[in-house]
């Protein structure tokens, strides 16, 4: 298993990334051979201090580095000895099982789009958030932001994909699905969500619960919160601020804790062929183990595979 | 000046509605007069306990109540008799000049396009919520619900009409406008944001800054923050949900305690003729007090006036 990691993205990169692989590497036992995307002269005297057991890993130079605010189609053409542009070089070409970045996230879509494909029958592929619930559980949020207008059908694959995800990596049994609306009875909602709830309904493939409103989303009535791109990426958003007023305000609370994204790394492209996670640019050391860890059950899980069988009969 | 109350509507009622009345003579030197409608025999033993100047107000029999679950057409027409009817009647009539109520929220929409008319040039008038912010000022969002799908000409009258409100009642001079969206530039959203942000960027009658994110909602970048009213009731109940953990959990916090649906009261209906004040169904006696005052501070304005000015010039 050789997952791929690149060393110059985020806002803290690379010093954070290197505490993040040595975290990773000091606390899992695992098989996984890290392969390191970077500035050679960077990273070196960083590796050197971390003193990390050198068969786990290797490191592949970069000698460019997208920025965060570049435009990412146009980085990516431009930049081919970038990391990002390497680090998916290296995954289409299966010299790495997973890619991991918390770099420009638009290049990170686009990349995922141009060089590994959408599985067959996925035709949006779809990113999520975890929710922290008050019952110490963890929800899934999905879509929130590549999808903004969607239609009923891309919300019910997103149902489904959610659903698979919260089975093998979240290991919760036969998950809930709700769809994200502004009342509880069937028929509420705005068009999209009216005509999407009765296909959630009829759908075999997940446990669909109704619809869930904005007040549920911490309480752990739904496991799987469907809906658009647009109003999940404003909920993530807002979740986060209020994360960033409770340290401002010196709020001192272990639920309000683990709103704080480095506790839950980053987010995987879910739809796509192979293993890609995406990170907030401020991850630090932790947030870079966790999302290592979390390519690692991606990779180990039958997630992808189930995946591709559930749209290959339903496509 | 005569403002209409509904006794009988929201969770404590009347016993919390008498409690507001009381709160409001006591503390507001007004020449309102109070138009209590209600049942007689369940009011009048509240009213002596609660000694009120029996000149500041009269009461209006009502014999029958909508319950909060009830069909809202279905209870208006069934219903002649109570409270939130004969409100509207005297409301229509001219016996009272401002109604509020904190019961059955469809019935008090019903009964406003019902009853009294939506301003000419007005397409679709809106309800929206105070947003608390960390500087201490208020902002305003608006839709919060009654408009799932909007047209990008509905989302530029709402920004007119909460920028009237926030000028005439918020007292803020010139409301910053921010269309509430996925990403910061021009260009970025889904179908109607993008349709929408340079609708807004020509207007003449508001102050339009630009895009804000989920995380500028309690910033204070924008004072009139716009969106439909799917994303809108969504934010709206997630924040709720944030207050009613922080109590959950017994998190102590000035900032976060002004979350409290009680502080502000209730929302009114904006665009249309008369000043309708819907309150939230959980009301207690501060909340009943803070929509009286509204009410109050909506007839001495020149807020509606000046909406019928704007739309009347635009239309």
């Amino acid at each position: 298993m050789r997952i791929g990691l690149d060393m110059m993205g985020g806002d803290f990169a690379p010093a954070e990334a290197v505490k993040g692989v040595k975290l990773y590497l000091d606390a899992v036992a695992s098989d996984a051979h890290l392969v390191l995307i970077g500035d050679e002269s960077q990273l070196a005297p960083l590796l050197a201090d971390a003193q990390l057991d050198q068969s786990k890993y290797s490191v592949v130079h970069s000698s460019q580095v997208i920025g965060m605010d570049e435009h990412p189609t146009r980085a990516l053409k431009e930049k081919p000895h970038s990391s990002i542009s390497i680090g998916f070089h290296l995954l289409k070409n299966e010299k790495i099982d997973a890619f991991i970045s918390a770099g420009n996230t638009g290049a990170m879509m686009v990349g995922t789009f141009y060089s590994i494909k959408a599985i067959d029958g996925v035709q949006r592929p779809t990113i999520s958030t975890l929710v922290p619930r008050e019952n110490g559980s963890q929800g899934l949020l999905l879509d929130v932001g590549i999808n903004a207008d969607c239609k009923p059908e891309n919300l019910v694959q997103f149902a489904i994909l959610g659903s698979l995800y919260s089975k093998h990596i979240l290991k919760i049994d036969n998950p809930k699905v709700g769809l994200l609306n502004i009342g509880e009875e069937e028929g509420k909602g705005n068009l999209l969500a009216q005509a999407t709830y009765p296909l959630l309904k009829e759908n075999k493939l997940i446990n669909f619960i109704g619809n869930i409103e904005g007040r549920d989303l911490f309480s752990g009535k739904a496991d799987v919160m469907v809906c658009e791109g647009f109003t999940g990426n404003i909920v993530l958003k807002l979740a986060e601020s209020f994360y960033d007023i409770s340290v401002r305000r010196n709020i001192q609370d272990d639920y309000l804790k683990q709103f704080d994204s480095e506790s839950y790394g980053g987010t995987p492209v879910l739809g796509v062929s192979k293993p890609v996670i995406i990170g907030h640019g401020i991850s630090k050391g932790l947030a870079f183990q966790n999302m290592i860890l979390l390519a690692q059950q991606m990779i180990e899980s039958k997630l992808l595979e189930e995946i591709k069988e559930s749209f290959h009969s339903n496509s």
